[in-house]
């Protein structure tokens, strides 16, 4: 069942491992079977043959025509302690463009060969230094921009994420080779899986499972940022809001009605959490074709932010009917588990001592939890506003220690053991409704009558697999090609 | 006479030393006396204050909450064995940019400062580790492009070129010690120094230095390219060849006689050396103001450069005397060290049998040396002119082993050495014309009186602190900051 599928380690590979570009240094890395030989081959100093593992050596490497090419340093890892787990050499070199390029054509002159988009990670999982969960988070790792989104992928890396896979895949396999006891045995008609047993776990697994696949979209929050939609009455000051927020000049203001058409949005850090400001369009009754279009576009927005910022100014209190349609609308829009702040902007143009009066009508008439006071325009109430936006996504998301689900593959893995699992449950002697039911479309339909071990088995092996997908336990070319060429080369 | 002006180098330093930028990996460094001290305390991992040098550990780098911030590899190079002579550790962590900050921030947290541009190289200067020559190549290195340009930048790293310069200064050290000799014993009027002998000596070394002053253009063309300007009367295909050289829409080609002004430029490698190519205004009698600017501006293009390529088209080849009006044109414009490449273009208009007689026409007219015919929209004979070309310029400049002087300070710190003897010949009491008239305006007048000791030996010093500046014997913190600021920060 467990499978590997054989790749070419046979030969050595080399890549530039740092960014491209002119730099203080470079680092070329050299992993294969002959790495240690080739480098040698190519090297001025001591010979490095004889050097111990995780040791650095002074020396010059030579171009392809054995001329003195630069001063250099190589460190040694002997296989198996090393990234790859192969013989490893890192040669950093000054970080010229032509060094970099003479130094690679140097090597594969001497006997290596270009390492493809993500081979040493790769080498690293064909060799059990990484599962595919942990290679994955390799990639993640240097994508990751936030402090939220770098947590989780090296606590992915870690293989905590790991650990916790395996351990549910480690008990369905403990239930399918009950099961397949009584397929060995199955003219004798045994029975040596307890149904209730292998049902009460089905569904504690199936909980489980279901529970991380629905962490995706919090996991997708983080790394992607947390969706805050800015929305309000046309020339309310939204455009100007995202602006100021960013600090750039992202969006169009003009004291036009009706400036901004598309959605306009764009991420910024706040201590260390990514959010996705969007600026949408001013929702109002309108004859204009393509500004209808930007009103069901932010309200499409409003639908998938986590957070609203609902912007109003002062004088819109007035007009209590307009104020609570508006309210309502938001309200139909928002999704359950999105909050919403409202933000009173302009409030440089109304006397100091009418701001408590003014918030006191808004709280009122809106019954909002989250007020702020804000001028856009003089930069006024900014940070008291991000600090509430951080506060209520960060109560809201989980924390470091949780499991979160950011990579879609991961996700599609779990829903189909969802998925198998369902149909195992449904089909159990003792069935009875399943507690959570998916109602996935595509799902097998309810059936009343119970399955045969073999069938049972079946459905239990494809939960177990796709678990298995996760971790690489059980993969294909196919898969690892997909993976791997995300990756840059060098990595 | 010799003084180290000193720098503050009890801190501890620290920067990113690969290219910016997200990749698979990259590297920190962080030197200074502190330097293993606190990144041992930002690293989960054992211990690195017993680390030998030239070890790497593996570990995990701490955030500046001291929370796992990535998985890394710390090298440790212990003073003086490191490329600045101070602790040394280079950290090798996945190359996220937030990883890479975050990792700064630790170390800037836990007792170290940001470095300066070029302050890891300084400090190598000020450790002794590299002279100033030395440590100017390594900025030439990075920067270099070609393979002729990185070998005189790697023959400079490796002292050959300090070495050279400091030969001359111990001979004019040891002149001035007999000199000084005689001003100890200045009362009983002793003569130690044997004026002849001192003379020849002068001379000889006066000589080495222009000579070596005098490879600043050869080593200016090897840097920058060497110009090889494109010249011919207007609509003959200058752009369009251009273009072709370069493979690139670099010029703006069409069929307009008199559509290139201003004078175009682009660089290109032809095996591992640089040319920069010229497309110049054709060159024609015109009222057209801004084109006859154009025409001046190609006229001191082919006066600077080292090869000019004669574009005609063969129909030109019918009217004699005009042919002959531009080969004297040409003649006058062009420099006595440059050669001429008559490349008669757009041979694919006439008949292929006609070729070798309307080359025998050219050959005859022009008495070109060298030919070519080519058709720069055919792309034909290209690699053959590419081949002339780099013969050509390969044949005139030195080759590797040569001392070239790349670097405008060195030169100008060569010519005002040059100076200072030129005036210490002139007051040397066997006075003969000097060899070799500098003419150089602000000169000290020709003087036939003889220079006492005094003078003598202050000339001499002129001269020996000229040649000291060029590899930091003397140096002051104004040449170091502007040195040390054209390189890149983390070097």
């Amino acid at each position: 069942m467990e499978q590997i599928i054989a790749d070419n380690t046979t030969d050595t590979i080399c890549a530039l491992s740092t960014p491209a570009g002119r730099g203080g240094i470079a680092v070329v890395r050299v992993s294969g079977p002959g790495a240690i030989d080739i480098t040698d081959s190519i090297w001025n100093g001591k010979s490095l043959q004889q050097a111990q593992s995780h040791t650095t050596h002074l020396g010059t490497v030579l171009d392809t025509e054995l001329r003195p090419l630069d001063q250099a340093l190589a460190t040694i890892f002997r296989s198996p302690n090393s990234f790859t787990g192969e013989n490893v050499v890192e040669i950093s070199v000054h970080g010229s463009i032509y060094i970099q390029q003479q130094l690679l054509a140097s090597l594969i002159k001497a006997g290596a060969r270009m390492a493809e988009p993500g081979e040493f990670t790769r080498r690293a999982y064909l060799n059990s230094r990484l599962d595919l969960a942990e290679a994955e988070a390799v990639a993640d790792i240097i994508a990751s921009s936030s402090r939220a989104a770098h947590s989780l992928a090296m606590s992915q890396l870690q293989g905590r994420f790991s650990s916790n896979i395996n351990a549910l895949r480690d008990k369905l396999v403990n239930i399918a080779s009950l099961l397949e006891l009584e397929l060995d045995f199955s003219e004798e008609d045994v029975t040596f899986a307890d149904r209730s047993q292998l049902r009460n776990l089905a569904v504690e697994i199936k909980s489980t499972v279901d529970s991380l696949a629905a962490t995706f979209d919090s996991g997708q929050a983080i790394v992607n940022g947390i969706p805050v939609a800015i929305v309000g009455r046309p020339n309310v000051g939204k455009s100007r809001l995202l602006n100021t927020l960013l600090q750039t000049d992202r969006a169009i203001v003009s004291d036009i009605p009706g400036t901004t058409r598309d959605t306009v949005e764009d991420t910024m850090d706040i201590h260390g959490t990514t959010f996705r400001f969007i600026d949408t369009a001013g929702i109002r009754h309108t004859d204009d074709p393509i500004e209808k279009l930007g009103i069901d576009r932010a309200k499409d927005k409003i639908s998938q932010a986590k957070i609203i910022i609902w912007l109003i100014s002062p004088d819109e209190l007035a007009d209590q009917s307009a104020i609570e349609e508006f309210h309502n609308q938001i309200r139909t829009d928002m999704s359950a588990d999105s909050t919403l702040i409202l933000a009173i902007n302009k409030i440089d143009t109304i006397d100091t001592s009418e701001i408590p009066a003014t918030t006191a009508v808004a709280q009122q008439l809106i019954g909002a939890k989250h007020i702020c006071n804000i001028s856009a325009l003089k930069n006024t109430g900014i940070d008291n506003l991000k600090n509430q936006i951080l506060e209520l996504a960060t109560t809201n998301l989980p924390d470091d220690e949780s499991m979160i689900v950011t990579n879609a593959r991961h996700h599609a893995a779990l829903q189909q053991a969802s998925k198998a699992l369902t149909t195992l449950l449904e089909g159990l002697p003792e069935n009875t409704p399943t507690p959570q039911p998916t109602g996935v479309p595509g799902n097998t339909p309810a059936c009343a009558l119970p399955l045969t071990p073999d069938l049972l088995a079946y459905h239990l092996h494809e939960a177990i697999d796709n678990l298995a997908t996760i971790t690489g336990t059980i993969t294909s070319q196919e898969i690892l090609n997909t993976i791997f060429s995300r990756f840059c080369i060098g990595k």
